[in-house]
Protein backbone atom coordinates (compact mmCIF):
# COMPACT_ATOMS: atom_id res chain seq x y z
CA UNK A 1 0.00 0.00 0.00
CA UNK A 2 1.42 3.51 -1.04
CA UNK A 3 1.75 6.56 1.56
CA UNK A 4 0.55 9.55 0.75
CA UNK A 5 2.06 13.30 2.29
CA UNK A 6 0.15 16.54 1.93
CA UNK A 7 2.48 19.84 2.48
CA UNK A 8 0.41 22.84 3.50
CA UNK A 9 2.40 25.92 2.53
CA UNK A 10 1.26 29.63 2.60
CA UNK A 11 1.46 30.08 -1.14
CA UNK A 12 1.56 26.24 -2.50
CA UNK A 13 -0.10 23.02 -1.76
CA UNK A 14 1.87 20.13 -2.44
CA UNK A 15 0.74 16.19 -2.28
CA UNK A 16 2.80 13.23 -2.94
CA UNK A 17 2.57 9.22 -3.20
CA UNK A 18 5.71 7.35 -1.82
CA UNK A 19 6.98 3.62 -1.70
CA UNK A 20 6.91 1.83 1.39
CA UNK A 21 10.29 2.43 1.44
CA UNK A 22 10.15 5.77 1.10
CA UNK A 23 10.77 6.43 -2.81
CA UNK A 24 8.57 9.05 -4.43
CA UNK A 25 5.93 7.89 -7.09
CA UNK A 26 3.81 10.66 -8.20
CA UNK A 27 3.85 14.30 -6.64
CA UNK A 28 1.45 16.91 -8.05
CA UNK A 29 1.37 21.16 -6.55
CA UNK A 30 -1.17 24.08 -6.74
CA UNK A 31 -1.62 27.65 -5.81
CA UNK A 32 -3.05 28.10 -2.52
CA UNK A 33 -5.30 30.93 -3.20
CA UNK A 34 -5.56 33.13 -0.46
CA UNK A 35 -8.95 34.73 -1.84
CA UNK A 36 -10.53 31.49 -0.85
CA UNK A 37 -11.01 29.39 2.36
CA UNK A 38 -9.56 26.10 3.39
CA UNK A 39 -11.81 23.83 2.23
CA UNK A 40 -12.44 25.28 -1.53
CA UNK A 41 -8.21 24.81 -1.58
CA UNK A 42 -7.93 21.49 -0.24
CA UNK A 43 -11.13 20.11 -2.09
CA UNK A 44 -8.37 20.29 -4.99
CA UNK A 45 -5.94 18.69 -3.27
CA UNK A 46 -8.39 16.28 -2.44
CA UNK A 47 -9.17 15.47 -6.37
CA UNK A 48 -5.80 15.52 -6.85
CA UNK A 49 -5.26 12.61 -4.73
CA UNK A 50 -8.58 10.71 -6.00
CA UNK A 51 -7.14 11.47 -9.25
CA UNK A 52 -3.53 9.51 -8.54
CA UNK A 53 -6.13 6.33 -8.27
CA UNK A 54 -4.33 4.43 -5.50
CA UNK A 55 -4.87 2.27 -2.82
CA UNK A 56 -4.04 3.92 0.28
CA UNK A 57 -4.61 3.86 4.38
CA UNK A 58 -4.58 7.60 4.99
CA UNK A 59 -2.95 10.86 4.40
CA UNK A 60 -0.06 12.56 6.64
CA UNK A 61 -0.47 16.60 6.57
CA UNK A 62 2.28 19.06 7.40
CA UNK A 63 1.39 22.67 8.14
CA UNK A 64 2.87 25.54 9.45
CA UNK A 65 2.18 26.47 13.48
CA UNK A 66 0.60 26.85 16.35
CA UNK A 67 -1.54 23.76 15.40
CA UNK A 68 -3.55 21.12 17.82
CA UNK A 69 -2.01 17.87 16.59
CA UNK A 70 -4.23 15.75 19.22
CA UNK A 71 -7.67 17.91 18.00
CA UNK A 72 -6.30 17.27 14.20
CA UNK A 73 -7.16 21.72 14.10
CA UNK A 74 -5.20 24.59 12.74
CA UNK A 75 -4.62 26.87 15.07
CA UNK A 76 -3.37 30.48 13.98
CA UNK A 77 -0.12 30.10 11.81
CA UNK A 78 0.39 33.78 10.40
CA UNK A 79 1.02 32.72 6.42
CA UNK A 80 -2.31 30.48 6.80
CA UNK A 81 -4.62 33.90 6.90
CA UNK A 82 -8.20 32.60 7.01
CA UNK A 83 -7.71 28.92 8.03
CA UNK A 84 -7.94 29.68 11.84
CA UNK A 85 -9.38 27.10 14.04
CA UNK A 86 -9.46 24.94 10.70
CA UNK A 87 -10.39 21.32 11.62
CA UNK A 88 -8.17 19.61 8.90
CA UNK A 89 -8.12 16.03 9.70
CA UNK A 90 -11.96 15.98 9.99
CA UNK A 91 -12.07 17.74 6.78
CA UNK A 92 -9.90 15.11 5.12
CA UNK A 93 -11.37 12.17 7.11
CA UNK A 94 -14.91 13.29 5.97
CA UNK A 95 -13.65 14.09 1.95
CA UNK A 96 -11.22 11.06 1.67
CA UNK A 97 -13.06 7.94 4.48
CA UNK A 98 -9.80 7.68 5.35
CA UNK A 99 -7.43 8.32 8.50
CA UNK A 100 -5.39 11.23 8.52
CA UNK A 101 -2.51 12.60 10.93
CA UNK A 102 -1.72 16.65 11.25
CA UNK A 103 1.44 17.72 12.21
CA UNK A 104 3.89 21.02 11.82
CA UNK A 105 6.38 21.46 8.72
CA UNK A 106 9.68 21.28 10.58
CA UNK A 107 8.30 17.83 12.97
CA UNK A 108 7.54 16.45 9.54
CA UNK A 109 10.81 17.21 7.77
CA UNK A 110 12.57 16.28 10.86
CA UNK A 111 10.63 12.88 10.88
CA UNK A 112 11.89 12.08 7.66
CA UNK A 113 15.24 13.09 8.50
CA UNK A 114 15.03 10.99 11.20
CA UNK A 115 13.69 7.80 9.36
CA UNK A 116 15.11 8.05 5.80
CA UNK A 117 17.91 10.89 6.10
CA UNK A 118 20.81 11.82 7.99
CA UNK A 119 19.43 10.79 11.15
CA UNK A 120 18.51 7.00 10.08
CA UNK A 121 19.20 3.97 12.27
CA UNK A 122 19.17 6.81 15.29
CA UNK A 123 17.49 6.64 17.81
CA UNK A 124 17.05 9.90 18.68
CA UNK A 125 17.39 12.94 16.55
CA UNK A 126 16.86 16.57 16.77
CA UNK A 127 16.48 18.22 13.12
CA UNK A 128 17.19 21.81 13.13
CA UNK A 129 15.90 24.18 10.76
CA UNK A 130 17.46 27.76 9.77
CA UNK A 131 16.24 30.15 7.67
CA UNK A 132 13.76 33.09 7.84
CA UNK A 133 13.59 31.56 11.46
CA UNK A 134 14.54 28.58 13.69
CA UNK A 135 12.47 25.55 13.71
CA UNK A 136 12.69 21.87 15.21
CA UNK A 137 11.92 18.56 16.04
CA UNK A 138 12.94 16.16 17.90
CA UNK A 139 12.53 12.30 17.26
CA UNK A 140 12.69 9.59 19.24
CA UNK A 141 13.01 6.01 18.44
CA UNK A 142 11.03 7.00 15.13
CA UNK A 143 8.19 8.58 16.16
CA UNK A 144 7.82 12.76 16.67
CA UNK A 145 8.12 13.87 20.20
CA UNK A 146 4.88 16.24 20.02
CA UNK A 147 4.92 17.29 23.74
CA UNK A 148 1.51 17.61 26.10
CA UNK A 149 0.03 20.50 24.65
CA UNK A 150 1.80 19.92 20.97
CA UNK A 151 4.83 22.75 21.58
CA UNK A 152 7.73 20.53 21.81
CA UNK A 153 10.94 21.27 19.49
CA UNK A 154 9.21 24.83 19.64
CA UNK A 155 12.88 26.15 19.98
CA UNK A 156 12.56 29.62 18.40
CA UNK A 157 11.30 31.59 21.85
CA UNK A 158 14.54 29.65 23.67
CA UNK A 159 16.59 32.34 25.82
CA UNK A 160 20.10 32.44 25.11
CA UNK A 161 21.61 35.77 25.76
CA UNK A 162 20.64 39.11 27.49
CA UNK A 163 18.97 41.23 25.15
CA UNK A 164 15.93 43.43 24.93
CA UNK A 165 13.51 41.38 22.42
CA UNK A 166 12.74 42.66 19.07
CA UNK A 167 9.35 41.40 17.99
CA UNK A 168 6.05 41.23 20.08
CA UNK A 169 5.49 38.14 21.99
CA UNK A 170 8.84 37.18 21.65
CA UNK A 171 11.34 36.54 24.39
CA UNK A 172 14.34 39.19 24.99
CA UNK A 173 17.37 36.78 23.80
CA UNK A 174 15.12 34.23 22.11
CA UNK A 175 16.84 31.57 19.71
CA UNK A 176 14.87 33.25 16.60
CA UNK A 177 15.42 36.63 16.97
CA UNK A 178 19.55 36.37 17.30
CA UNK A 179 20.23 33.47 14.80
CA UNK A 180 17.71 32.95 12.05
CA UNK A 181 18.42 34.01 8.36
CA UNK A 182 16.02 37.08 9.52
CA UNK A 183 18.27 37.97 12.49
CA UNK A 184 21.21 37.92 10.44
CA UNK A 185 20.37 40.49 7.95
CA UNK A 186 18.95 42.65 10.68
CA UNK A 187 21.88 42.87 12.38
CA UNK A 188 23.95 43.23 10.09
CA UNK A 189 21.67 45.76 8.20
CA UNK A 190 21.63 48.12 11.32
CA UNK A 191 25.32 47.85 11.66
CA UNK A 192 25.88 48.89 8.08
CA UNK A 193 23.43 51.37 7.72
CA UNK A 194 21.60 49.56 4.54
CA UNK A 195 19.28 46.76 4.19
CA UNK A 196 20.95 43.35 3.05
CA UNK A 197 19.28 39.76 3.60
CA UNK A 198 21.31 36.58 5.12
CA UNK A 199 21.99 35.77 1.96
CA UNK A 200 23.72 39.38 1.48
CA UNK A 201 25.75 39.00 4.26
CA UNK A 202 27.07 35.37 4.23
CA UNK A 203 28.23 36.85 0.63
CA UNK A 204 29.91 39.72 2.18
CA UNK A 205 31.80 37.65 4.69
CA UNK A 206 32.94 35.78 2.01
CA UNK A 207 34.85 38.90 0.89
CA UNK A 208 35.66 39.27 4.26
CA UNK A 209 33.61 42.34 5.27
CA UNK A 210 34.76 42.89 8.82
CA UNK A 211 30.95 43.56 10.03
CA UNK A 212 29.17 40.48 8.21
CA UNK A 213 31.86 38.32 9.94
CA UNK A 214 30.92 40.11 13.46
CA UNK A 215 27.42 39.09 12.40
CA UNK A 216 27.57 35.82 11.61
CA UNK A 217 30.12 34.37 14.58
CA UNK A 218 27.67 36.27 16.81
CA UNK A 219 24.59 34.19 15.62
CA UNK A 220 26.74 31.24 15.18
CA UNK A 221 27.13 31.77 19.22
CA UNK A 222 23.71 31.85 19.71
CA UNK A 223 22.56 28.91 17.54
CA UNK A 224 25.57 26.73 19.79
CA UNK A 225 23.68 27.79 23.05
CA UNK A 226 20.61 26.67 21.48
CA UNK A 227 22.34 23.41 20.24
CA UNK A 228 23.72 22.81 24.04
CA UNK A 229 20.59 23.67 25.93
CA UNK A 230 18.63 21.18 23.98
CA UNK A 231 21.38 18.45 24.31
CA UNK A 232 21.39 19.15 28.02
CA UNK A 233 17.48 18.28 27.84
CA UNK A 234 17.43 15.31 25.59
CA UNK A 235 21.00 14.72 24.45
CA UNK A 236 20.34 13.29 20.80
CA UNK A 237 22.34 10.79 19.08
CA UNK A 238 22.69 13.51 15.97
CA UNK A 239 21.67 17.27 15.50
CA UNK A 240 20.52 17.40 11.46
CA UNK A 241 20.28 20.89 10.37
CA UNK A 242 17.80 21.92 7.24
CA UNK A 243 16.82 25.26 6.28
CA UNK A 244 18.13 27.75 3.38
CA UNK A 245 21.20 29.23 5.59
CA UNK A 246 22.36 25.35 7.22
CA UNK A 247 22.54 24.02 3.82
CA UNK A 248 23.72 27.19 1.67
CA UNK A 249 26.42 28.02 4.26
CA UNK A 250 28.15 24.19 5.52
CA UNK A 251 30.85 26.77 7.00
CA UNK A 252 28.20 28.10 9.65
CA UNK A 253 26.98 24.85 10.47
CA UNK A 254 31.03 23.65 11.24
CA UNK A 255 31.57 27.36 13.34
CA UNK A 256 28.45 26.43 15.31
CA UNK A 257 29.91 23.01 15.90
CA UNK A 258 33.06 24.30 16.77
CA UNK A 259 31.26 26.33 19.52
CA UNK A 260 28.73 24.18 20.85
CA UNK A 261 31.53 21.65 21.09
CA UNK A 262 33.46 24.14 23.75
CA UNK A 263 29.88 24.32 25.81
CA UNK A 264 29.19 20.78 26.07
CA UNK A 265 30.17 18.98 29.21
CA UNK A 266 31.71 16.20 27.10
CA UNK A 267 32.16 17.76 23.09
CA UNK A 268 32.35 14.03 21.95
CA UNK A 269 28.54 13.34 22.16
CA UNK A 270 28.05 16.61 19.83
CA UNK A 271 27.77 14.68 16.14
CA UNK A 272 26.53 17.19 13.58
CA UNK A 273 25.07 16.59 9.82
CA UNK A 274 23.19 18.19 7.07
CA UNK A 275 20.36 17.50 6.38
CA UNK A 276 19.36 14.68 3.20
CA UNK A 277 16.03 14.87 2.36
CA UNK A 278 15.95 17.78 -0.02
CA UNK A 279 13.48 19.87 -0.94
CA UNK A 280 10.68 16.86 -0.34
CA UNK A 281 11.10 16.17 3.29
CA UNK A 282 8.02 17.77 4.21
CA UNK A 283 6.23 15.27 2.03
CA UNK A 284 7.98 12.58 2.98
CA UNK A 285 7.88 13.30 6.60
CA UNK A 286 4.47 13.87 5.93
CA UNK A 287 3.39 10.41 4.47
CA UNK A 288 5.85 8.70 7.46
CA UNK A 289 3.28 10.27 9.56
CA UNK A 290 0.32 7.40 9.03
CA UNK B 1 6.73 -10.35 43.68
CA UNK B 2 8.49 -7.69 45.81
CA UNK B 3 10.61 -4.50 44.09
CA UNK B 4 14.19 -3.21 44.81
CA UNK B 5 15.68 0.07 45.38
CA UNK B 6 18.98 1.15 46.12
CA UNK B 7 20.30 4.61 46.48
CA UNK B 8 24.17 4.99 46.48
CA UNK B 9 24.81 8.40 48.30
CA UNK B 10 28.53 10.17 49.14
CA UNK B 11 27.92 9.35 52.39
CA UNK B 12 24.95 6.79 53.12
CA UNK B 13 24.29 3.62 50.91
CA UNK B 14 20.41 3.04 51.56
CA UNK B 15 18.40 -0.43 49.87
CA UNK B 16 14.54 -1.18 50.69
CA UNK B 17 11.91 -3.18 49.15
CA UNK B 18 8.21 -2.92 48.01
CA UNK B 19 5.02 -3.80 47.34
CA UNK B 20 4.25 -3.86 43.49
CA UNK B 21 1.86 -0.70 44.15
CA UNK B 22 5.10 1.24 45.57
CA UNK B 23 4.18 0.81 49.12
CA UNK B 24 7.51 0.79 51.31
CA UNK B 25 8.03 -2.63 53.24
CA UNK B 26 11.46 -2.70 54.61
CA UNK B 27 14.45 -0.32 54.56
CA UNK B 28 18.34 -0.15 55.43
CA UNK B 29 21.21 2.36 55.52
CA UNK B 30 24.61 1.81 56.20
CA UNK B 31 27.38 4.89 55.79
CA UNK B 32 29.35 4.32 52.85
CA UNK B 33 33.04 4.08 54.21
CA UNK B 34 35.21 5.79 52.01
CA UNK B 35 38.00 4.11 53.21
CA UNK B 36 37.18 1.07 51.76
CA UNK B 37 36.48 0.33 47.87
CA UNK B 38 33.09 -0.22 46.12
CA UNK B 39 32.89 -3.57 46.36
CA UNK B 40 33.80 -3.90 49.50
CA UNK B 41 30.86 -1.47 50.40
CA UNK B 42 28.63 -2.94 48.47
CA UNK B 43 28.76 -6.24 49.60
CA UNK B 44 27.08 -4.99 52.59
CA UNK B 45 24.32 -3.43 51.03
CA UNK B 46 24.00 -7.04 49.21
CA UNK B 47 24.04 -9.20 52.69
CA UNK B 48 21.23 -6.62 53.66
CA UNK B 49 19.22 -7.50 50.46
CA UNK B 50 19.79 -11.43 51.19
CA UNK B 51 18.67 -10.54 54.79
CA UNK B 52 15.35 -9.54 53.59
CA UNK B 53 14.45 -12.85 52.68
CA UNK B 54 11.91 -12.37 49.88
CA UNK B 55 11.39 -13.29 45.92
CA UNK B 56 12.41 -10.39 43.39
CA UNK B 57 13.38 -10.26 39.68
CA UNK B 58 15.90 -7.66 40.18
CA UNK B 59 17.45 -4.49 41.51
CA UNK B 60 17.08 -0.60 40.78
CA UNK B 61 19.88 1.34 41.54
CA UNK B 62 20.21 4.78 41.61
CA UNK B 63 23.38 6.68 41.95
CA UNK B 64 25.19 10.42 41.78
CA UNK B 65 26.30 10.95 38.22
CA UNK B 66 28.38 10.91 35.84
CA UNK B 67 27.34 7.31 34.84
CA UNK B 68 27.16 5.06 31.51
CA UNK B 69 23.85 3.69 32.08
CA UNK B 70 24.27 1.61 28.75
CA UNK B 71 27.41 -0.24 30.05
CA UNK B 72 25.89 0.06 33.97
CA UNK B 73 28.99 1.90 34.76
CA UNK B 74 29.84 4.30 37.37
CA UNK B 75 32.42 7.02 35.40
CA UNK B 76 33.81 9.93 37.65
CA UNK B 77 31.45 11.44 40.42
CA UNK B 78 32.69 13.75 42.33
CA UNK B 79 31.39 12.72 45.92
CA UNK B 80 32.14 8.78 45.00
CA UNK B 81 35.81 9.18 45.41
CA UNK B 82 37.79 5.64 44.94
CA UNK B 83 34.08 4.52 42.65
CA UNK B 84 35.52 5.62 39.60
CA UNK B 85 34.98 3.06 36.11
CA UNK B 86 32.88 0.55 38.61
CA UNK B 87 30.98 -1.95 36.82
CA UNK B 88 28.35 -1.43 39.42
CA UNK B 89 25.79 -3.29 37.35
CA UNK B 90 27.70 -6.21 36.33
CA UNK B 91 28.45 -6.44 40.68
CA UNK B 92 25.24 -6.64 41.45
CA UNK B 93 24.28 -9.11 38.96
CA UNK B 94 27.36 -11.54 39.84
CA UNK B 95 26.85 -11.28 43.30
CA UNK B 96 22.82 -11.51 43.37
CA UNK B 97 22.35 -13.65 40.57
CA UNK B 98 19.93 -11.34 39.03
CA UNK B 99 19.17 -8.48 37.00
CA UNK B 100 20.18 -4.77 38.05
CA UNK B 101 19.67 -1.52 36.27
CA UNK B 102 21.35 2.14 36.69
CA UNK B 103 20.36 5.17 36.91
CA UNK B 104 21.28 8.40 38.28
CA UNK B 105 19.95 9.88 41.35
CA UNK B 106 17.62 12.71 39.74
CA UNK B 107 16.32 10.42 36.87
CA UNK B 108 15.15 7.81 39.62
CA UNK B 109 13.67 10.50 41.86
CA UNK B 110 11.83 12.31 39.37
CA UNK B 111 10.38 8.33 37.76
CA UNK B 112 9.31 8.36 41.39
CA UNK B 113 7.55 11.42 41.48
CA UNK B 114 6.27 10.30 37.61
CA UNK B 115 4.81 7.08 38.42
CA UNK B 116 3.37 7.29 42.13
CA UNK B 117 3.69 11.07 42.66
CA UNK B 118 2.62 14.96 41.38
CA UNK B 119 2.97 14.02 38.27
CA UNK B 120 0.95 9.76 38.18
CA UNK B 121 -1.38 9.61 35.40
CA UNK B 122 0.73 12.49 33.00
CA UNK B 123 2.10 11.50 29.87
CA UNK B 124 5.37 13.71 30.21
CA UNK B 125 6.78 14.63 33.57
CA UNK B 126 9.83 17.10 34.19
CA UNK B 127 11.39 17.25 37.20
CA UNK B 128 13.54 19.84 38.20
CA UNK B 129 15.50 19.61 42.23
CA UNK B 130 16.71 22.76 43.02
CA UNK B 131 19.11 22.11 46.06
CA UNK B 132 23.26 22.15 46.21
CA UNK B 133 22.49 21.55 42.70
CA UNK B 134 20.43 22.21 40.15
CA UNK B 135 19.36 18.36 38.36
CA UNK B 136 16.55 17.26 36.50
CA UNK B 137 14.89 14.09 34.68
CA UNK B 138 12.44 13.69 31.73
CA UNK B 139 10.46 10.66 31.93
CA UNK B 140 8.00 10.44 28.96
CA UNK B 141 5.15 7.50 28.97
CA UNK B 142 6.57 5.97 32.43
CA UNK B 143 9.86 6.00 31.07
CA UNK B 144 13.01 8.11 31.85
CA UNK B 145 14.63 9.92 28.75
CA UNK B 146 18.50 8.63 28.93
CA UNK B 147 19.34 10.12 26.49
CA UNK B 148 21.93 9.20 24.05
CA UNK B 149 25.03 9.52 25.82
CA UNK B 150 23.36 8.98 29.41
CA UNK B 151 23.44 12.58 29.71
CA UNK B 152 19.47 13.60 28.76
CA UNK B 153 17.94 15.99 31.65
CA UNK B 154 21.22 17.16 32.54
CA UNK B 155 20.20 20.60 32.69
CA UNK B 156 22.88 22.42 35.50
CA UNK B 157 25.10 23.41 32.57
CA UNK B 158 22.05 25.10 30.27
CA UNK B 159 23.18 28.96 29.59
CA UNK B 160 20.99 31.09 30.49
CA UNK B 161 22.12 34.11 30.91
CA UNK B 162 25.87 35.87 29.95
CA UNK B 163 27.90 36.34 32.54
CA UNK B 164 31.39 34.95 33.43
CA UNK B 165 32.07 30.83 34.45
CA UNK B 166 32.14 30.74 38.21
CA UNK B 167 33.74 27.06 38.15
CA UNK B 168 36.15 25.41 35.85
CA UNK B 169 34.47 23.00 33.52
CA UNK B 170 31.52 24.98 33.81
CA UNK B 171 29.66 27.26 31.36
CA UNK B 172 29.34 30.89 31.72
CA UNK B 173 25.72 31.79 32.69
CA UNK B 174 24.90 28.09 33.45
CA UNK B 175 21.91 27.23 35.38
CA UNK B 176 22.99 25.32 38.11
CA UNK B 177 25.57 28.58 39.17
CA UNK B 178 22.74 31.11 38.78
CA UNK B 179 20.09 29.19 40.28
CA UNK B 180 21.13 26.45 42.65
CA UNK B 181 21.11 27.02 46.85
CA UNK B 182 24.95 27.10 46.48
CA UNK B 183 24.86 29.75 43.48
CA UNK B 184 22.37 31.82 45.93
CA UNK B 185 24.64 31.72 48.55
CA UNK B 186 27.71 32.60 46.57
CA UNK B 187 25.59 35.58 45.30
CA UNK B 188 24.11 36.69 48.50
CA UNK B 189 27.26 36.52 50.14
CA UNK B 190 29.68 38.85 47.53
CA UNK B 191 27.10 41.20 48.38
CA UNK B 192 26.44 41.28 51.67
CA UNK B 193 30.21 40.61 52.21
CA UNK B 194 29.75 37.69 54.33
CA UNK B 195 28.95 34.12 54.40
CA UNK B 196 25.76 32.95 53.98
CA UNK B 197 24.19 29.97 52.74
CA UNK B 198 20.84 29.46 50.64
CA UNK B 199 18.48 28.41 53.84
CA UNK B 200 20.28 31.90 55.78
CA UNK B 201 19.02 34.09 52.69
CA UNK B 202 15.57 32.59 52.51
CA UNK B 203 15.49 33.60 55.95
CA UNK B 204 16.70 36.91 55.59
CA UNK B 205 14.38 37.65 53.20
CA UNK B 206 11.42 36.61 54.91
CA UNK B 207 13.02 39.78 56.98
CA UNK B 208 13.01 41.62 53.82
CA UNK B 209 16.48 42.00 53.60
CA UNK B 210 17.41 43.76 50.08
CA UNK B 211 19.91 41.94 49.24
CA UNK B 212 18.44 38.77 49.78
CA UNK B 213 15.30 39.77 47.72
CA UNK B 214 17.40 40.70 45.07
CA UNK B 215 19.43 37.48 44.72
CA UNK B 216 16.33 35.40 45.30
CA UNK B 217 14.45 37.14 42.61
CA UNK B 218 17.38 36.71 40.20
CA UNK B 219 17.78 33.41 40.72
CA UNK B 220 14.04 32.64 40.31
CA UNK B 221 14.51 35.03 37.15
CA UNK B 222 17.26 32.18 35.84
CA UNK B 223 14.90 29.51 36.78
CA UNK B 224 12.30 30.44 34.95
CA UNK B 225 14.55 30.59 32.04
CA UNK B 226 15.53 27.21 32.49
CA UNK B 227 12.12 26.03 32.53
CA UNK B 228 11.43 28.25 29.46
CA UNK B 229 14.15 26.45 27.74
CA UNK B 230 13.22 23.07 28.72
CA UNK B 231 9.29 23.62 27.78
CA UNK B 232 10.64 24.64 24.55
CA UNK B 233 12.58 21.41 23.62
CA UNK B 234 10.19 18.98 25.50
CA UNK B 235 7.03 20.56 26.24
CA UNK B 236 5.43 18.49 29.31
CA UNK B 237 2.26 18.01 30.81
CA UNK B 238 3.90 19.14 34.67
CA UNK B 239 7.00 20.53 35.83
CA UNK B 240 7.49 18.93 39.42
CA UNK B 241 10.03 20.73 42.03
CA UNK B 242 12.16 19.01 44.63
CA UNK B 243 15.03 19.28 46.37
CA UNK B 244 15.44 21.26 49.56
CA UNK B 245 15.48 25.09 47.99
CA UNK B 246 12.18 24.27 46.36
CA UNK B 247 10.65 22.11 49.09
CA UNK B 248 11.23 24.55 51.91
CA UNK B 249 10.49 27.53 50.07
CA UNK B 250 7.21 27.01 48.27
CA UNK B 251 6.84 30.66 47.74
CA UNK B 252 10.54 30.71 45.29
CA UNK B 253 8.28 27.51 43.28
CA UNK B 254 5.43 30.21 43.00
CA UNK B 255 7.62 33.45 42.03
CA UNK B 256 9.69 30.63 39.67
CA UNK B 257 6.30 29.75 38.43
CA UNK B 258 4.85 33.09 37.79
CA UNK B 259 8.12 34.40 35.72
CA UNK B 260 8.12 31.23 33.44
CA UNK B 261 4.64 32.28 32.72
CA UNK B 262 5.26 35.23 31.62
CA UNK B 263 8.53 33.78 28.54
CA UNK B 264 6.32 30.95 27.45
CA UNK B 265 4.31 31.46 24.40
CA UNK B 266 1.19 29.78 25.95
CA UNK B 267 1.14 30.67 29.83
CA UNK B 268 -1.49 27.64 30.21
CA UNK B 269 0.79 25.07 28.75
CA UNK B 270 2.77 25.49 32.00
CA UNK B 271 1.77 23.72 35.23
CA UNK B 272 4.18 23.11 38.63
CA UNK B 273 3.86 21.03 41.70
CA UNK B 274 6.00 20.42 43.97
CA UNK B 275 7.57 17.24 44.82
CA UNK B 276 5.27 14.29 46.94
CA UNK B 277 7.06 11.17 47.19
CA UNK B 278 9.80 12.15 49.85
CA UNK B 279 12.49 11.45 51.07
CA UNK B 280 12.41 8.00 49.84
CA UNK B 281 11.56 8.82 46.21
CA UNK B 282 15.19 7.93 45.28
CA UNK B 283 14.82 4.14 46.73
CA UNK B 284 11.01 4.26 45.20
CA UNK B 285 12.83 5.59 41.63
CA UNK B 286 15.27 2.96 41.93
CA UNK B 287 13.24 -0.13 42.50
CA UNK B 288 10.65 1.44 39.67
CA UNK B 289 13.89 0.87 37.37
CA UNK B 290 13.61 -3.47 36.78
Amino acid sequence: MRRIGIDIGGTQLRVATFEEDGALVTKASMPNDHTKGPAENLERLACAIEGFGIDYEGVGIGCPGPLDFSLGRILNPPNLPGWEGFDIVRWFEDRLGCRAVLNNDANVAGLAEARLGAGRGLGSVVYLTVSTGVGAAYVLDGHIVGGAHSCAAEVFNMVVVDRPSVRLGMNGGALEDQASGTAIGRMASERLGMPVDAAQVFALRREGNEVACAVVDDAATMLARGVCNISCVVDPDIFVFGGSVALYNPDFVDLVHKKARDLVLNPDTLTFALAECGGDAGLMGAALLV
